[in-house]
């Protein structure tokens, strides 16, 4: 039921108006900067400039003075008094810049991502944002792609489970609460699955695999409640999604009942005629309307030509009043209506520094994220007072906050700030002649300082190798097609293991990057993505053992790009690789590189050890009631976290299943020694799938149930299940 | 209209009569060799030995004597006197091993597809081979996947026509006929796109993309009345293509109207079971029976469930009978119960080398499908007396007939051998210490024989590099993740650059390798494929000019394996990349490789220059008649071949449409400066596509008309088509 007082202003709006309510524009076009020329800007978007004051929304973060500022001229000029909504791309923390979204994920820790979302809302509500563009929660496959690093990666349960939490912590249960933002899950749908892996390339998906793995996470934050939903760039069906009704209206509204506010990606209305899916800025605008997406972002075909087409009955009224009803009932659940200016607080806004509680948060949440990856001869963690090493690119490099970070600090704590406070007793040896850092130039390589590295960490205890991507390579439009470290960096690796010393790498990125070439050179090799300002304390605190590793890859790391992709929930072939027969050439397999990744979803060592047993699974009171468990014991003197997870695989169903789907997983802290045992009951929405008919189906038939510490180490029991 | 012989044939069939029918097994179940124990095999299969006088074909080529032999000792047991089909992997060539497929796609030259065809089918059926599994016509894009080597590479219209001819050079006018056997088009549908180029990996598709794209070739191949099709391996929609009823029913049959007959794949029946699709080999046979699959190859499940099935209710006892009558009307088509020898030949089939007339012919066709990649400042051709040096593994490596050619002769004529007949006046010097050619060991490497090659071949005229694969890395099972030169091949080319000489680096590969690595070390570069026995001597005719080279790609070749998948028809995006404006990062690119291959669809130099001019796109008569030309002239004083292609690209449709799709060429022979118009009619079919309902549509709109020398140099004029 639509509130009487917003039934009231749309019935009083002109069209023009309810069109203008529909659009996004940048604040650049409300003169917020006097020397800005208004003429120009609106003379491009082929608009009269006085229908500023009818505009619904402004895009990006522009600081709570500004925002207030901004929304009492609005007031004053608006003539019914509507108030803007503010929206903005709050990725991964707005003033504390948290770990990046794949990071998060890598945690398997929903609390923790509850709780990321919760502190980004907090600093992004003070400066007066409403809407966050996030989480995206695109599934992925191919680290080629660049914006691998704002998902939480390859798993549709995952996914889901993270997206819910992150949905949550935004929002909190109340919109209008202090402190809380409305979320925009995005990019709907499947703008993960860009094809090679190449930035706003063509997606081409069976209706089956889109409701297998790329659906679910959307749908789990519709139903989490979330208050928006992006369209995104890419086709769906041949269909760009910014005007897929199928999608926007079919799946979204009807199937899924979401009754919030969906909007374009960045001109992504405008982009309908590039693709060749509209043939002028018209078609654009009746292709998206008609597909119900309700605000276009950076573009004007909504204001040039909404009313010609209701003129021309091409498009009918009352979309476009459902449209502006629904942005009117976003801006009221925001509490606009009563507080325009919500939670804008430019005094907390501009505080020179991230405040103590959320800096601590930071490194908690990053150390949470950090993926242990080999550890040969126990080389970490690292003890107090050792003589430690330190060379590569990132020793000492701040800029390792990650890409959508320009509303935080400008840098992060460096690794090597962190290992300095840990180790007062004993020495950090640097490996560069130059400015710590400054081999991260360019894009493709680093400079070449081996020799200098060698010459001077040779007699150092560990020798610790910060290597990666240089941040700016990954995100939007930092789509790759080679994945290995630069070569000065591969060599700077293997020069500095001639030393005899035990060896650490450390890469930090944003995507999984192909660490073969380096393995053997690293006794031990840690994944340290990119994590916000307290990068280097957290990372310290993992490689000193302060915090036990806990992370595991929520996305495959693959052996060689050509591999790609290489994800762990494929689809069954009718001639499966049997590892016990390697020499068999008529199997799905390539000749020169095995079919598995070098790391696999769900991996990560920890430095303590644990040992499974007692797998089962039993039925319990009825047929219909399983449970499957497994004790799990602490076998080493080091209290630790194990993520024990869940799988199960459909042995033959009317379509084919995939070879394993996370169905569950459990986070156990175990004192040294100590052992606990987990179960999960099975339950049937863990058995059903979309069927041919895209319905959701229960098949009886055999399961296999898998239980282990990642997805290529379980234990499995096959039942029946009818 | 079901012939009254063989309807009474099937009423007088009891149910196993009839699946064994519809059951295709290798020639041992016959106990050819009377050292084989029949008893296993049987045993393995579930059925019992009597039943082998029921069964309807025979797998493999086995030699006319061998065909006589079991077909009399057949016709003797089988209670109807029903003969043996004989089919066989006749994929380039049988005796007289031709060109691989991909090569003959890169020919361009239909006259040459069919004639191919009809050589291979002469010789064939000499052999008593009835049905061939050719043409091979899946549709590819990643040139990690083994077979590409047997289909005609990237483009659908391309594929098609080369299908369609080869149809006809199987088949001619009538299936009887001497010299003329049964075409079987493979593999339906899609199996040419398996994800991440791995050998029997998951295929998925929209059912756009596989309208657009995949299927246009399979059905080129009915219209042309192929006898036979066979169902892949792969998945389409989640469906296993053997047991796939949309597929083989809906659109082969009821769409297409194919009469013919359907045939698994390999062991495919069964398949279904690993894939998750049947549980069992009962739900195995119900599905395949029930989509249209009419024969089992190499599994037995319509023998050991057929019956049950019927018995139970599962399966309509007519779809066996219809299964029947096709596989009879198919040996009928083949005068087989008139003769049940055909064309089955001892005297020809033994012929200890392949004809003059066919050796001659293989030349031809070889010489024909060399591409010249690059050709700096007129290395060549090369002039008889040159110095000329050679090396690399494939200087005198006689094995370079390509996959499947094990009915062939065992050998090719080498380089080394075509060269010297040429060179008679001039030297020839090789480049290695060993025996010529020790360098192809292995999968992965050669040896490394750099140094000897240089201090031997410093002082030639020119110097040629001939590299590549081995064989038997390419066809079935053959998948790569890498696509570069082994390590060693890339070095020597560098090292003989360093000469100071000329280098030409000719390739056989059955793909597209990663050339790039090699390029700038090379001042000429030649596509050699594998060509099959006349190898040596169609390399030499092109490499001295006796044949002016007129090859053009029909399969992209990539910069870097990262940057697979790159094809030229891809469809349009939101955000194309602008070459003028190299640095704009938000556009669909990579950042580290260009979004075009090394060298595109279409490409292909010769010795001659041609000069397009005077593009037109013109109305003619009334409105509909639209007509495309250019003229083309011969600036050099060379004769020589050039293929003019015409694109067509949708501007704007109510699906997205590739940037450009092939939609005619023609090969004009030019004399030294002469100058030919060529005219294209723009006609409606041309113009249509699927649309978003599946059906086959054209929409009024603008059009891009280009005509070019290959994919990425066209002249391009916008218009307007109602």
């Amino acid at each position: 039921m639509t509130k009487p007082f917003i039934q009231d202003l749309v019935n009083d709006m002109t069209l023009d108006e309810k069109l203008a309510q529909l659009t996004q524009l940048g604040p650049h076009y409300w003169g917020l900067d006097d020397t800005v020329d208004l003429t120009g800007p609106f003379k491009e978007l082929n608009i009269e400039p006085h229908i500023i004051h009818s505009i619904g929304s402004v895009l990006n973060g522009i600081g709570a003075r500004n925002v207030i500022e901004l929304q009492t001229r609005h007031l004053q000029n608006s003539r019914q008094r509507i108030p803007l909504l503010f929206m903005a791309d709050v990725i991964h923390g707005y003033r504390t810049i948290l770990p990046i979204p794949l990071a998060m994920g890598a945690s398997f820790d929903l609390a923790a991502c509850e709780r990321f979302a919760a502190i980004a809302a907090k600093e992004s509500a003070a400066a007066g944002i409403h809407v966050t563009f996030s989480p995206m929660t695109d599934l992925v496959r191919d680290p080629r792609w660049g914006r691998v690093m704002e998902t939480s990666g390859e798993d549709p349960y995952l996914n889901a489970l993270v997206t819910a939490s992150m949905v949550r912590g935004y929002q909190g249960n109340d919109l209008r609460d202090k402190g809380r933002i409305a979320a925009c899950v995005k990019h709907f749908a499947a703008y993960g699955a860009p094809e090679g892996g190449r930035e706003y390339n063509t997606v081409d998906l069976s209706s089956g695999v889109l409701r297998d793995f790329y659906l679910p996470a959307y749908k789990a934050a519709v139903d989490a409640g979330v208050a928006m939903v992006m369209a995104a760039f890419n086709t769906v069906d041949r269909i760009p999604a910014s005007g897929n009704k199928q999608l926007l209206r079919g799946i979204l509204r009807e199937e899924w009942g979401f009754g919030g506010v969906t909007i374009a990606d960045f001109n992504s209305v405008n982009e309908l005629i590039p693709h060749g899916a509209a043939h002028d800025g018209g078609e654009a605008a009746e292709l998206s309307l008609a597909a119900g997406l309700d605000i276009e972002m950076m573009s004007t075909h909504y204001l040039a030509h909404g009313a010609e087409l209701v003129e021309q009955g091409r498009l009918d009224a009352a979309l476009i009043d459902e449209a502006v009803i629904r942005v009117l009932e976003l801006k009221d659940a925001l509490g606009l209506f009563d507080n325009p200016f919500k939670d804008a607080d430019p005094q907390a806004d501009e505080a020179a520094e991230p405040s103590g509680e959320h800096r601590q948060a930071a490194r908690e949440l990053a150390a949470g994220c950090v993926v242990l990856l080999k550890n040969d001869d126990e080389v970490l963690p690292l003890k107090r007072g050792m003589k430690i090493g330190l060379a590569g690119p990132f020793a000492a490099s701040v800029n390792v906050l990650g890409g959508w970070s320009g509303t935080g600090q400008d840098s992060a704590v460096s690794l090597y700030s962190g290992l300095a406070q840990k180790n007062a007793a004993g020495d950090i040896l640097t490996g560069m002649t130059g400015e710590l850092g400054s081999m991260l130039e360019g894009i493709f390589d680093v400079a070449d300082e081996t020799e200098e590295a060698y010459s001077r960490l040779k007699d150092c205890d560990v020798i610790l190798v910060a290597v990666g991507e240089n941040q700016h390579d990954t995100g939007e439009g930092g789509s790759k097609s080679c994945l290995r470290l630069s070569p000065n960096q591969e060599k700077l690796i293997w020069r500095l293991k001639d030393t005899g010393k035990p060896v650490v790498t450390i890469v930090f990125s944003g995507r999984p990057l192909e660490l073969k070439p380096v393995l053997e050179a690293s006794d031990a090799l840690v994944q340290a993505w990119f994590l916000g300002i307290e990068s280097g304390n957290a990372l310290a605190d993992v490689l000193f053992g302060d915090y036990n590793p806990s992370g595991r890859l929520s996305m495959s790391f693959p052996y060689t790009v050509g591999q790609i992709p290489v994800y762990y929930n494929a689809y069954q072939t009718g001639r499966p690789y049997d590892p016990e027969y390697p020499q068999v050439r008529y199997v799905t397999r390539y000749l020169d590189c095995p079919n598995d990744p070098l790391f696999c979803f769900g991996y990560g060592l920890s430095y303590s050890s644990f040992a499974y047993s007692s797998f089962t699974v039993k039925r319990v009171d009825d047929e219909d009631h399983l449970i499957a468990s497994v004790e799990v014991e602490n076998t080493s003197n080091i209290a630790g976290k194990e993520t024990v997870q869940l799988y199960i695989r459909d042995v033959s169903a009317s379509v084919v299943r995939p070879v394993k789907e996370l169905k569950g997983f459990r986070q156990l802290l175990l004192a040294p020694h100590e052992k606990q045992a987990v179960s999960f009951e099975i339950t049937r929405d863990m058995l059903m799938f979309y069927g041919k008919d895209d319905q959701l189906i229960f098949e009886p038939g055999e399961f296999d149930i898998m239980i282990g510490r990642n997805s290529g180490d379980c234990s499995t029991e096959r039942i029946w299940i009818g």
